[in-house]
């Protein structure tokens, strides 16, 4: 008796009466409700529904559904979990150094995804793209909202379903991040929750810690908090100056970010609340 | 076609289904909800689910609910909002001038409410109560979960409707808080979000703060992050000393909690999200 | 037996002896040393030093001191304490409010001051500077490092005493922070240190506080922790937008800027430590 | 041409003129202050002060230091750096595996210093401490300000260099803290900055962290901001629970406390404003 799961991601303005309405749509298709959560920020609500259903004819219920939200006016999308393979978008501005690693991940056959697209805040690494046979989008749009609206544009167009920031130097709002939710796969330059924020590197070298390390995360909506995949660490040298430590913590960064994405792409993760299961072969 | 709220409270050991267990029951009986929010704390699983019914037989309602609750090992309360009288239950450790603020305003009927009980993890302020002939219960035990269990059980013996924290000085449990969701209120004395904590006056007198203030608000498994009811403040004069601040906020913490209690009781406040609105008469 | 105050500010890169060196000077030339601080950021080293001294020879005392600063490397600033008009920087950005209301103060002759130079990160105000007949300098520099020399070079050249925050939009560095104690005022939009950063307003509203206010203070190294001068604060209306919340709010910052300046130029604050005591006419 | 390093330190209630009384003093003398820093927290005024000397007549500076002391009412400690065999203190409340490892490593000699006594909130551990024929004294006292008197006169009496917090549960104030600058050396249960406070191991499993691990730190007045010595650290495997945690992360506190204090006691620890740089042999 295997039940499918299925997430249901709605974004709109926040008004009474969203919860009631999305939720009679799935129990009266027979879903049994796993996991919701909503939230609101800055008037804009969001929310996630997990459920499981027995039996389920995927098309109909999309496009009932996809009605539903028409006329409600609600942004609304619908992930199937399947195994096909998945379509990643990694996300760049800068640092070449974990971009080239998961592409060299890919092109080794490591991932059980296939790169679709890298989409850039800047141009400067498309080269690496192109020479990996990858479209690359460039984004410069300062306004973080029309920003995101590109890339989730980008996104539906090439059926991503898994979006890794390689050292992606924007935050991003609400409204990109619950519509991808436990699909989003950063890398911080620390061992959070010590050092959030831009400067984790530079702080660290300041505190005098004598261990530095790198954290990769699902992203949620609070910047730098979502849960942990995976951390690794090392000891700071008496020899070691910011710039030695920020390149051994590169080495770092763009080993820890792949294997999280890997670990992801294997559905050996298994995400319970804030923690992060690793489940064995 | 007016439809009846209903809150329903669990709390469990965490595990999985239980949120599918509550909400098909929600839904068989023809409820829609309307807010759904669950969390999970050292291990331990807190739910709340506000539905609206039509034509709700309670009774049967709450049998089948319970009959599930004892199947499943969950521990379920459930609440209709009703205009009845409110029960009120009073938590005091040794400061008075809340306490005696509250006994005037139901003496003078200025509550709609009735004080049931007040519980002190002392006896300092046992002759406060009785004066008022209302009964007063010392649960000085110190294990905060023990403690817990005892006025959890003098509630529920005492019909509390709502649970008022006047300088009660423990910190509640996630176990307590989610069993009265919007229905405890305490008074906090800095203006949060600065100062959080038990040493507000005092570290409002170090930063040299020019205003210092309350602030009435409702619990939530957050210290001192509930949604804010009311805030009153003061200018700091040049020839305030700390005792001075502290006998002038005083002041204003038993005028802001009472007047906090009375909107409560007088069904004029509605909180969304995070943020409480006062409707006008 | 009247004794002269004497302020020096020593900026370097960080190393032994400086303070050995500062420090003996003083008191070769008979001061007392009243007060000290060192702190070092980011490989920069900061020092002030306040001494009283009687009968000092200033002319040959600075000459002294600038010669040891030379040879030592040393980026040393002295400051005697005078009663002659002070020269103020007021520093802008594109905010409006805070610079009419000083430019009007000092119009009327209520300021003990006068406004020497207007510098801009953008030339939105300038219309207003001239206006008023005074100097106005765009210095749109990105990097605040450079911007911040372009602001020293002309706060020396024009004798600058006070400088001004009026809704100045960047964050200071320590290296100009550390050549003006006691001596920059900023504005912050909310009741410190509650919200502290650029989103306050929005931060309040979004948070639900009923009482939103606006702060005065001196700048330290530490963003948003210097010594509170003066704080303001009005009650949210049910029928408060975030709009309306700021207007509310950028009418208190104008008041109590120019009040604050209004305090120093009169020689009416006192700090000692993190407190500012303003002194009875 | 070897100049002798005196540190001094003052605590008394703030007043004016502390600092140029003592700061002259030193000059008077000879000295050239390498370091200094004062601080005053509700009212308690502390400073210290690091000065070099040539040719010092140790005994005549004491008595006239202390003379002065006894005037303007002032608590002064005069500390002269010798290479002589360090007393230490071990204070503890009833964790035995830290002081067991302290008392190993002074047992085979791996100390340069010797325990003088073993300090405990209560008397579980003096047992252990009786078997390696160490004083112990119980200071049960609650109120922390009555405790420290009775402390720092046993280390007084004991002629104590060096305060070793093994698994000390209390918070030390400025009043101790300040008598003892960079000779407190505690262990705490997390990479710092991540984690302060008294619920280490719990709040790292709760957030899922994948790498766990230990301080070992200088005391300062800001709890757990002192600069770092040492940190040790281990992954977090899939089977742990919170106990297995906290048994691997008492093992590496043993370890990282008696490691740190054996480095400060081989005066191998160089600490320059909050970074603690070791020296090779």
């Amino acid at each position: 008796m295997n039940r499918e799961m299925v997430g249901i991601t709605v974004v709109s303005r926040d008004r009474k009466g969203i919860v009631a309405t999305i939720t009679n749509f799935v129990f009266t298709r027979g879903g049994n409700i796993e996991n919701m959560n909503q939230n609101v920020v800055q008037g804009l609500f969001g929310m996630y529904v997990e459920a499981s259903f027995q039996n389920l004819n995927i098309d109909s219920f999309d496009a009932d559904l996809h009605q539903i939200a028409t006329e409600e006016e609600l942004d609304v999308n619908i992930y199937h979990t399947s195994s096909t393979q998945k379509n990643i978008a990694v996300l760049v501005t800068k640092e070449r150094h974990c971009l080239d690693a998961i592409l060299d991940a890919a092109a080794t056959d490591g991932l059980h995804g296939k790169i679709a697209i890298v989409i850039g805040t800047q141009s400067t690494l498309q080269p690496h793209a192109e020479k990996a046979g990858i479209p690359f989008f460039v984004i410069p749009e300062r306004d973080q909202g029309k920003a995101e609206s590109q890339i989730l544009a980008l996104c539906k167009q090439y059926k991503v379903d898994l979006i890794v920031l390689a050292r992606y130097m924007r935050i991003l709002t609400p409204n990109l991040v619950w519509r991808y939710p436990r699909r989003i796969i950063n890398i911080h330059p620390s061992l959070l929750p010590a050092f959030p924020g831009a400067y984790a590197y530079q702080q660290a070298f300041e505190r005098g810690t004598k261990i530095v390390g790198v954290t990769s995360h699902y992203v949620t909506e609070n910047l730098d908090q979502g849960p942990i995949i995976l951390q690794e660490s090392f000891h700071v040298d008496p020899t070691d100056t910011l710039d030695s430590i920020k390149a051994r913590g590169q080495r770092l960064e763009a080993q820890t970010l792949t294997n999280a994405v890997k670990l992801h792409l294997n559905n050996s993760l298994e995400v319970h609340w804030r923690k992060v299961h690793i489940k064995k072969e």
